[in-house]
């Protein structure tokens, strides 16, 4: 039951950052985005894939190691499309 | 040091979302902000917060918890605000 909770917890969470990629891609435009959150997010999901090494939470690495990835592409849009 | 990692890991998720809410309340604009994110979000902590309560994981529930908060806030506001 739990690792249906986590796995399900770990694709929204995840899945969550990609909507506003797109909206960035698609807009060019990131006035209102806020960087801070983009780069203090990705602190806390790289944490969060060392915390479920060390205890072997495949759900909460496999989540959080896709959040890393989104959240460096769009931290990369940001720096490419900021005025 | 699992708990501290976790812990840490918590802190850094929870309050990336703070940043991007000051900004919303600030500039009172939403126009770039994607409100399918927050409300995937939503889910996800939520959902997080109810593993946390099943693995009995107090970093997560609490992170987690504080997530759900800052971002039904930040729902609110988009909401308020959206043209």
């Amino acid at each position: 039951m739990e690792t249906i909770i986590g796995t399900l917890a770990g694709i929204f969470t995840s899945i969550s950052t990609l909507p506003q990629l797109f909206k960035v891609i698609k807009n060019k435009d990131v006035a209102n985005i806020s960087w801070m959150m983009v780069s203090v997010l990705l602190i806390g999901v790289s944490l969060w894939v060392v915390y479920g090494i060390l205890k072997n939470e495949l759900p909460i690495i496999i989540s959080n190691a896709f959040s890393v990835v989104v959240n460096l592409i769009l931290l990369g849009y940001y720096i490419a499309y900021r005025k």
